[in-house]
């Protein structure tokens, strides 16, 4: 039988020490500003995880405020009495409290909490990625003068660990690329769409009755949100923040079934993807659209409301992390795994260190550099193409069309037409080889105004080797 | 463009504050005692990734002294003049050397040079599994009582960083179940034995040609080596250590492309695993056998010579981290990170701290209990079975066998009976519901008996749900 944990807290000697050191802390207090859906799932692995926690951290580790709008809500757990406040001052300006979870999302009040939080010497743990693409460097930049700590794991992939694999665990490499499916309604929808045949339209509605989609669906369906996530990737793999403008950004609100179809047949899926390059001459990309992803890429199995982020390294190759991207449970995951990670190495230290920068922070992201890394403007982008044509069904459509094509240098690798309809549509599907983004738009500007065109063309951009 | 590294460097304020403490080191000093495909990797990391590391640490980090067996030999890397020694001696004893990489491997003299560098208070960084899965205890007290730090994320899963999973940002969780393909040889061998349907002996052979497998493939087909990570990981999920003895081990070296196939037809890859598990009531499993796994399951889709382990966790249920399990930079890539960590937690503070238990290690794992994790005997779990057995054809042989498995209170989910052969033998394949092991083997012994079964049954054992 396994020890219990009380034997094993009492069996491990690492601990007595922390404890029988006279000056340190004898338990870290935390406080919670937002119990909604992560905040609610930090404080259940608190409270449940707590002995587990307490011998893994050396000293306990309680929630002693929390702060919400609404106090008479019923959000499912049980709040000690004295906990719970309606005034979010109560959790920053106790001179008990060491740690400042904010969870209440977007950016105000969020910003102004943090940045109190942090002016009175507390560190702060949060899952915010909107504000901290926004926000990061100003926020990266007080908490460093304050000499405390940001955890942000909780901000990308969920109960993944993909902020501390980029700090610490890959520390050794030169990034080189990042691929990641990081938007949980997007990689549901676009899943039913491809197992089901089904429509956008339809599969979101079924989505938001669910629950996997909010009511207002466009951060998470077009592509926002993932370009949050991706702006914190690229400041931690590239060493320097980044202007969220600058990274190209397109939804999935066009994908149709029939592209979906097409790439089947020609050995894709299709994912929205965050999509992060740093090339040999120094040359950086982000950017975020649907993307074809070869069958037998790992990424392209990930399905449903999973995570899966893919870095590569100049050392360690490839890596995945797979894992649940959003819910209650995994992301309190990371928001603890974040707390515990600052109690052991923030606070758990001489009271006489404590003031100062935090020696073991990591300079990877952040703080490297004071300039926005400058991004390539997506007319420069090199890629493999897919089109859709909606084409008259005539003689001399694909002579057009491939003629337009190569006069812009770009070739040909497959092209599928499907379906005879006298008089009538029918789609041409075109794959495309290396092709230089502002010759493809300038070519699809000359076919479309071709006469044969009915519809506006699809473009979708392509991952994986030349086909 | 990006910023140069340099400008990097140049504008990261953190770093600045490390270097002009005067208590502070101004560089990491590391010592690699053995340099084979490993220890050439971690080297050129350092070496060409050395800007870079040096700001992400703070200070620079040089390889100062290199022991080999034969210095004349060609590693295909040019070391600095003055580095290379033939005495590990100059390592350990050199009192410069704040962290000796240990990459010999097996037993002796690895074990006894570990010690000795923690003896002269050397933080040690080793990929040497077998070792620590024999005395991982041995060496933590060590460790403990000098004041150092163990790293050894290269010892399971080469760049993959399941060791830091495990330690850190999966600590707020109570770990649940563990699943790993964490031996390259072996899934390399199983995936070219299910791609091209192939034998085992000559797939091996051709592995052996290529480089993929020893010339003695016993630890790695035998699952040896499987058991050793699986011991290293089980230490740190659960908390204790646990004797390697206790760990049920077969390897692949019985699969035959017949029983490949047959779990295609049901529906299942076969792998060989790394299975842990803690059940409610806190009895522990952990072994390693060949498995088949449900074909959507993650972890079915990882081919070749990748590893990747799938953990569960009470709050961030499952993650699987994916990527290159051996090889010369991957696994350079985990020893550098480790020495990274090493120095920014444990090196770069204060001077007075150095000789003390290092705060910042993790109680998670090893030193939590000094007794051995008591593992359920595996006669005791309870599994999916499949059996083949191979029979005559003749009439009355399913009824005698499921008779049999009956009696032993085994039902029966699937069979499948393929071919006739008049007077010769075919394959009876029987997937089971679940059962437990001891009336499993009890039933084997009487089928086995029967006049009808003219081979040794085959025994596989199953993980997923129900059929």
């Amino acid at each position: 039988m396994a020890p219990k944990e009380s034997e094993i807290a009492g069996g491990y000697k690492g601990v007595s020490r922390a404890t029988t050191e006279k000056h340190m802390k004898q338990k870290i207090n935390v406080g919670i500003i937002g119990l909604g859906t992560v905040g609610s799932g930090a404080f259940r692995i608190l409270r449940d995880n707590a002995e587990l926690i307490r011998h893994r951290v050396g000293v306990p580790v309680e929630v002693t405020k929390i702060a919400v709008r609404d106090a008479t809500r019923d959000r499912g757990v049980a709040i000690p009495a004295g906990v719970l406040t309606t005034n979010p001052s109560q959790v920053i300006d106790d001179p008990n409290i060491d740690i400042v979870i904010e969870l209440i999302g977007g950016y105000e009040p969020a910003r102004e909490l943090i940045l109190a939080a942090i002016a009175r010497g507390k560190h702060v743990v949060t899952a915010n990625k909107a504000l901290l693409a926004a926000d990061g460097a100003e926020i990266h930049e007080a908490a460093r003068r304050a000499g405390v700590s940001i955890g942000y794991e909780a901000s990308v992939g969920g109960g993944i660990p993909v902020i501390k694999a980029l700090k610490e665990a890959l520390a050794a490499n030169r990034i080189l690329s990042i691929y990641g499916i990081i938007n949980g309604t997007s990689n549901y929808i676009l899943t039913k769409m491809t197992e089901e045949e089904r429509s956008f339209a339809d599969v979101l509605a079924e989505a938001q009755r669910a629950g996997y989609a909010e009511a207002d669906p466009t951060f998470d369906v077009g592509g926002i949100d993932t370009a949050h996530k991706l702006a914190i990737l690229v400041n931690l793999a590239f060493g320097a923040h980044v202007n969220l403008k600058d990274i190209y950004t397109e939804g999935i609100t066009l994908i149709s079934p029939l592209d979906i179809d097409f790439g089947k047949v020609l050995g894709y899926k299709l994912k929205l993807l965050a999509i992060a390059k740093m090339h040999e001459g120094g040359q950086a990309e982000a950017r975020v659209h649907p993307t074809m992803v070869p069958d037998d890429y790992p990424i392209a199995k990930v399905a449903g409301v999973y995570n899966a982020i893919q870095i590569v390294g100049n050392a360690c190759d490839d890596i995945m992390l797979y894992g649940r991207g959003a819910g209650s449970m995994p992301t309190g995951s990371a928001v603890v795994a974040d707390v515990m990670d600052i109690a052991r190495r923030q606070i758990l230290i001489e009271p006489s260190r404590r003031a100062q920068p935090p020696l073991l922070e990591l300079p990877a992201g952040n703080a490297t550099s004071d300039a926005a890394l400058a991004l390539q403007p997506m007319e420069s982008i090199v890629s493999l193409y897919y089109f859709r044509f909606m084409a008259l069904d005539q003689p001399g459509v694909l002579a057009q069309i491939s003629g337009i094509l190569g006069r812009h240098r770009i070739s040909i690798a497959q092209m599928i037409q499907r379906g005879r309809k006298q008089g009538g549509s029918v789609p041409l599907v075109i794959m495309t080889h290396k092709a230089l983004e502002r010759d493809i738009q300038k070519a699809l500007v000359e076919i479309k105004s071709l006469s044969c065109i009915t519809e506006d063309p699809i473009l979708i951009r392509v991952e994986g080797e030349e086909p």
